[in-house]
């Protein structure tokens, strides 16, 4: 399948897997490099020691490297070392991505920049980003409040205006071939996936973990700060983080203050819990589009078929299309 | 163009009017079911002698009816006094519609379930729903936190194993045709239109509020339960209602036990400030798609233009389908 993006990353299949902090590293980013789309590691609170162990296990294989922009500003001198590794792209989420953007662009590197809403996709063309990924807060993750459907066209009829020349992906709750394909028409040149590549065999996720969320719906998912309290991050008020639904979550959404006072004995509890793989306390970051995945396959073999029902579903629009000419 | 839909209600667009309280009424209805969707009145809160007289306008045109189910229970006699208007079909919407549904099917009239989590939509085929529509929170006025992108399809696969007869449509975010076109790719077969709708010629809205609306952005909208606390309206807590931001949703969002206390005030300043159209105070009713309108033309020529743009799309599928079969 030939998009913008595909062309302009010589990719075949027009789909970014997400840089999703800790679970997704050189084993997923290659695996679905290899398999055609633009596999990224997340460096997330960049730590440069792990983000060059996994470009080394990802082993020739392209790779991007996502980090959290606020908290790179706190760090600044990571970016050289980031693109020292010659990464396929570097994609910044959740800050000002400005100061950042010259070296980028002056190493030759593709700049991603993830935006939450339309005054933030403004600000990311500004500074020259080459791909704009509008994500809506069905995205696991961090994220804000705008919704994936209006969020991408709108985007969209923003670049049209300021820069055509920027392509455009949409992020949160595309899982499947449906999904790109919808992305598609909204106006997107292609996809970021996260949690369809969270629940792959190549993920960097705890089995008891992934086990619990094979079998929830999208319904048991919530945006919420609990998780950011616990592990005292210290997250821009605008931002909150989609997980599942727990009874950890249940306890302390709504009573973060609470939790603040008690962050000690609780970031203890959490931490066990989450190396343990305990879904009862450990946080399972997933975005809506959980309620549609039920296993977790080779991350290769998920965007194979993947493309394959994207095309039916293409295929399909092409009878409507049909269908709808004809009574024209 | 032909879908389930369109050949279930006999119509030639595959898109549902929302039946928007307050602001939908004979005229807008009457105009959407002439240009070849289905036009619906906003029946609402159930002020029986107000929906008599929209119907009346509507004069002859095919129109359904949407009621707030909740608020249809406490006065469950309003149902016969509908259904005694031959409605096209019967839209209802936050709350249980089983103890309507029997009532609406055995009257012969199509019944439509709009619902906003998995949960609601496996209870609404469990009542015999005709049509179902998934409601994500990008969607203006009322529902709750699911977002439309990926609620489209989970629920399109709670129908094929519940009951593959039952419609789907999707609703939040849909304002052109590349939503309409998005929304048959997640497995939808129609649409449910709100906002665009709202800002039509037809539309009860006061021109002053109107025009505020046209000049904002997705951004400047927020879920919040201000307008319900200001008015009174006891509805249940899983619901909030989504609105254009203005002084006052920044002055009381968050603080809505604070303005419970002065409610017999605000009230009385809300409500005169929505009869006069005072867009600081009065509330403008809009989902995350305001951003891409900016005019508020007759509704037959939305729901035309509309159809053009998304045959449009799916023809650009076709061609992006014909691109990906000859790569294989």
């Amino acid at each position: 399948m030939k998009t913008r993006l595909t062309e302009a990353l010589g990719i075949t299949c027009p789909v970014i897997q997400a840089p999703m902090a800790f679970a997704a590293g050189g084993a997923l980013a290659s695996a679905v490099s290899n398999a055609g789309g633009l596999g990224m590691i997340g460096g997330g609170y960049g730590d440069a020691g792990w983000i060059e162990q996994q470009f080394a296990i990802a082993a020739g294989a392209r790779a991007g490297c996502g980090l959290i922009t606020w908290k790179l500003a706190e760090q600044r001198h990571l970016l050289e070392r980031v693109l020292a590794l010659d990464p396929a792209a570097v994609f910044l989420s959740f800050g000002d991505p400005a100061p950042f953007a010259p070296a980028i662009r002056q190493a030759g590197v593709p700049l991603i920049c993830q935006v939450q809403t339309l005054r933030d996709a403004q600000q990311a063309l500004d500074c020259g980003a080459d791909i704009i990924v509008a994500q809506g807060a069905d995205a696991g993750g961090h994220g804000e409040a705008r919704g994936t459907f209006a969020l991408v066209p709108e985007i969209a009829d923003e670049i049209a205006r300021q820069n055509s020349q920027a392509l455009l992906c949409a992020a949160g709750g595309i899982t499947d071939g449906r999904g790109l394909a919808a992305a598609l028409m909204l106006g997107a040149d292609g996809a970021v996936i996260g949690t369809r590549f969270w629940a792959s065999r190549e993920a960097l996720v705890h089995p008891r973990i992934l086990d619990r969320a094979l079998a929830a719906t999208g319904d048991d998912t919530i945006r919420t700060r609990v998780v950011d309290v616990v592990r005292g991050l210290d997250w821009p008020g605008r931002y909150n983080v989609r997980v599942l639904r727990n009874p950890f979550i249940q306890k302390w959404h709504g009573a973060e203050d609470a939790l603040q006072l008690e962050a000690g004995a609780e970031a203890a509890k959490w931490a066990a819990a989450q190396a343990a793989g305990d879904p009862d306390i450990a946080t399972a970051i997933t975005g809506e589009g959980i309620g549609m995945i039920r296993s977790a396959p080779p991350a290769g073999d998920i965007l194979a078929s993947l493309m394959t029902d994207a095309q039916q579903c293409l295929a399909r629009a092409a009878s409507a299309a049909g269908r709808a000419s004809a009574l024209t």
